[in-house]
Order: C-alpha cells, then structure tokens, then sequence
C-alpha cells in the first residue's frame, strides 16, 4: 500500500520541532515505523545546496522570481527523488513544510501574484500533494518573539513584520475549510498543542487504515 | 534611447566565442561602445553559483524540471538586475546564450513538454526577448568533435548524440522563419563565418537606428 505524506507548516516560532517529535511519537504508537523525514527547501544534495543559496546568500540581492523558482527547484528534486520513492515503497514521510510555505510566504509574504503561483505549483508537481497538512497557527508577533531567542535570523526571518502578517493571513485561507488540513492552536499550552497534533494524527491514521 | 540586447546561440563547438569577439568588433567600427557582456546560466553572483550546479555539480541525478527551474531562476536573475537596467540605461547588451538554449535543450534534447516550456517562459519573462538572435547552425557530430579538443565534457555536454541532434532540431524549427534571428552556416571557413556575422550584425544596427 502506498505510503502518506503528512506535512507540517507555520511562521518561525510556531513550534514545528517540538510537533515534528508528537507526530513521530503518535505514528510509532499506531505501528507506523521508518518514516522518511524531510525538510524543504532542501532534503537532497542539492536541494541541501539551494537551501543554502536561497536562506544565507546575500552577495546579491535574490529577485522575488528567482527564489520562488530555486524553491520550486528544490521542491520537484525532493518530490521525485525522495518522497514519490518512498511513498511507492509504501512509506510514510513527515515533512517540514512543503508547497503551502511557497503558496504562503511568496503568495502572501512577497505578493507575488496568484496566478503566477497557481501556474507555477501545476506546471512543477502536477496534482502531487500532501494527504494531510498540520498547520500550527500562532500570531507572527508572538513566533517571532520565540525565535528572537534562537541568534541570528536568516534572510526570510529577517522580513518585515507586515510580511510575515500577510504570510498569517495566507496560511489561513489555504487551512480553513480545506478538509486534508488541521489547523492547531499553537499559542496553547505546549502540552495543549502536544495533545491536539497527536489527536490529528490519530484521527487522519484511522481514516487511512 | 533603449539599448538592444542581441544574444549568441548554437551548439557546443558552433564558435560562439570566435563570433562573439565578431560582434563586438563590429558593434564597435559602428560606434557601439561599453557593450555589456552575459552569458548564461550565469551572470550574476549568484545565478553563476546556479551554473555550478547544473553544469558541474555530480553528486545525485537532477531531475529535469529542478535543472530547467534552476536554469530559469539564474535567468531572471540576470534579467532583472543586469540586463533590464543596462538596456534601460541606453546600453547594449550581448549575450552568450539566453532563453532559446532552454527551449533547444530542455525542449528538444530532454524532451520537456512544450506546453510546460512555454507557461515557465511566459510566467517568469513575460514578454521580455532578445531584440537579435544570432544561432550558429553546425551538424553536431562536427561540433562535438571540436569540442572533444577541449578537455572534460561538463554534464550537458555528456549527453548522448541523439541529445545533440534533438536540441539542433529545436534550435532549428526556432529560428527559421523567426524575423529576429539569424541562421548562421558556422560548417564554413572561418573568414565567411565572420564575415557572415558582421553582416548580420551590420544589418541589424542600420535597422535599429
């Protein structure tokens, strides 16, 4: 049987390390072992390379196309040669973001245009998507705060705040009413958070069993 | 006045650098000066960092759409902040290949749909092109034995033959009947290879002023 895809998206801060190990955690109790964990933009070689290009290069300024197409670069090498293998062996992969951050920080942050994403995303991955999205939603002020703590910030951390409130606001549209995402109130308490994504969790293996 | 970007194209071992010192010398007996010189991928810091790792880097496979989304990431690059703002600034620009290479390779050599081509051209250039193309037409098999001369074969120039013949195909159907290029026979002696040249280029500029 093929394998799930579960990804997990939110602004820096809203606690995507700690829900990465809830999630581990609740797939092994549920008998889902060996899961293949990613991160994007990276996650290969090269992606790794693209990564690292696109968050600490600042030779030069990155025109807003340019970054949109290394991450979709990035994104299609993960996607067809780590995830699609994985998930045709019958694998599960756990994410640490995928599309919707494209969708949400280019889309929203940067303001490039929709149609421009929209063409982009299906040209690239075809109908290829994550079976479930597990977004943590914080307020990007209070994420922020959090990740103050952390040193020095990249060179998206270190967008303005409106950005990343557009980012919020476009994080949202995409989860609501959208049935293959779980929004998690990530302000909560974090055993409160803990609970809800295993719950999610929980909920989405007993649907694809 | 707007500068005019004209741009080199052919296959390996065409003579693109011979035809290149042509163009300038020819630009420049008809009072063109400060000429701005591209190639690509590359141009920019960091759209020559992408060259690296399409053309050299070895370490895993890279999938075709990654390498034409790298291909076309180092290209806006180098459109928005060095091509756009010369052209702007009444410069001229001369480049060492441009959007044609991919439509010829990744299109004919790699076989990427065309429709898939066409909506990444659109979306990210717009309707930005060359005002001159200047495609320097050779069999591949001859090109390739020149190109042997050289040393090591980068990953493009490894390609199989039928690659080659695929991609000279394209580059064919793309320049004939196209009132912006110029088909070049680069299988003649050299002095009418240039002379050639010269007169394109002679043709070209007495149009534009």
């Amino acid at each position: 049987m093929r394998g799930k895809f579960i990804v997990l998206e939110g602004l820096e801060g809203a606690g995507k390390s700690t829900a990465h190990q809830a999630v581990l955690a609740k797939l092994e109790e549920l008998g889902i072992k060996d899961v293949v964990l990613t991160r994007e933009p990276g996650g290969t070689p090269l992606a790794e390379k693209l990564r690292h290009l696109i968050k600490y290069d600042l030779e030069e300024p990155i025109c807003d196309k340019a970054e949109l197409l290394m991450l979709y670069a990035a994104r299609v090498q993960l996607v067809e040669n780590v995830i699609k293998p994985a998930l045709a062996e019958g694998k599960w992969v756990l994410g640490d973001r995928h599309d919707m951050s494209s969708q949400a920080y280019q889309g929203g942050g940067r303001q490039i245009d929709r149609k421009i994403l929209d063409n982009l995303k299906r040209t690239v991955l075809g109908d290829f998507e994550p079976d479930l999205t597990i977004y943590l939603d914080i307020d990007p002020a209070v994420g922020l705060e959090r990740v103050r703590g952390r040193g020095e910030l990249d060179r998206i951390e270190q967008q303005s705040l409106d950005f990343f409130y557009r980012t919020h606001q476009r994080y949202l549209e995409l989860t609501q009413n959208n049935d293959k995402a779980v929004i998690i109130d990530a302000e909560q308490p974090l055993e409160n958070v803990t609970a809800d994504i295993k719950q999610a969790v929980e909920n989405f293996v007993k649907k694809a069993k």
